[in-house]
């Protein structure tokens, strides 16, 4: 069972903006980058348009808290942690360490996610998550996997 | 003085992902641009580049919560209400509206942001909002605007 | 019949990179928008999960070439003109006019799109582009819609 | 000296769109990805905040032609090849090859990036490529190094 994961990514320049530092959006999306990283490793896939019934994980809320700027071409460590797993929703924590210059925090961010399924009609409706992944995933110590409804 | 501003956008193809829906990092750019157009009505611009001694406005914290996605070529309200204006913060809510199809309301956020000028070494450092721009500014009725320490 | 059409846009900060100027990325998704808008004025959408059969409108070809910067919060032109109509072939140019500061031009561009539709597994193929699609456009003068194959 | 250099990426959701594959703007910020990579490996930096007199690349032209889609999770190789080195401009080519399910040529792409300097009113101006620079950039085999100006 895993409860954590680490990505290391360099800071592109298209996603830099007019200020000298890395667009605040583009967090998220480092944290959907570990997020993702996160499940390959744990032998899965997070894909729209796999077999009919597999479960989708849309965002139910997303947040990050910016201490210092990133800037281009530094390197930073996106730390994934399981917060908790409930029945039918996972929660992420995110810590971002500067690698170069000096390691160094400069955000963190959580995700609460939902595990959905489509309906006939398209429309997602969550569901619990599939016990061949809930076995895989175990909020770190001091975090809380609930077994009753989320 | 102004404590609201509303925007209208349309969901653009480079905004969807492969579920379909508008990549929840989107909603992040949208507020921003409420923000930036929120300035605009005034009269300011936030603006990186401008004269020596101008202040910044960089995100302290941001978040989201989707209640229901939003689709290519969806029209969506973003309501940005003035929430808190400390000394040297401003937090601001957004409200999501769809309007195609039916208004409904799609997803909330919230930004802190600190107003900032920067040092000889180009470093960022929190600053009270000058006055010209804070008599400009007024929390929603409900809000606060606090005059000590932030 | 149309062969033109205008969009204005204004820059917006996450669109702009550390050199202080619009990503040159950006006017790619700038145009897109313009055809989109396009179709749009002529009662359709392009729409990738629309109704079985529907025509999806992939790029073949995509270029740009830079004049001169484009800044935050400049306002923009993107003039698209249909130069091509062939048997499964739309070839848009697109010009790029800065509004704010005197009118100047900016940037060229160009898409070919390929009309497709997908079989059963999901593949694109190129298709002849619908008769009441063909209908509505027409290349500008100077311009050529080709009867034979693309 | 050095002709070419590769790298290799991961299609991310955030860089498809809602036909299910990556948004074909998205390959022009591979393809920088690649130059900015291909500089790194010369131990020199495209930095647009460095030291005063430093050069910058602006784009002059980029296109690109799309053969076939990548998807979500796909692994592509980004091919970068220095087609010519003329007194103030490089011309990069790029092939891209999808790596996963078979490896196969599914994009092609070209820059042309000017060497340029700002003067004191923050203006952009073509000047020739730095000899430290130039000396360690060869056009490939069937390239051009050309001495005259540009």
């Amino acid at each position: 069972m895993a409860s954590e994961f680490r990505i290391v990514r360099r800071v592109e320049f298209a996603e830099t903006d007019a200020a000298g530092i890395m667009h605040f959006s583009n967090y998220f999306r480092f944290m959907e980058a570990a997020e993702h990283a996160f499940f390959r490793s744990l032998g899965l896939t997070i894909h729209p348009h796999a077999a009919p019934g597999a479960v989708g994980w849309p965002r139910v809320q997303a947040s990050c808290e910016y201490r210092r700027p990133l800037r281009f071409e530094d390197e930073v460590e996106i730390h994934l942690r399981v917060a908790e797993r409930r029945e039918k929703v996972l929660v992420y924590d995110f810590v971002f360490r500067r690698l170069s210059g000096g390691a160094e925090e400069v955000a963190q961010g959580r995700f609460t996610v939902a595990c959905v399924r489509r309906d006939g009609a398209g429309n997602m409706k969550a569901v619990p998550i599939p016990a061949e992944i809930a076995v895989l995933i175990e909020p770190v110590r001091g975090g809380a996997a609930v077994d009753g409804p989320p």
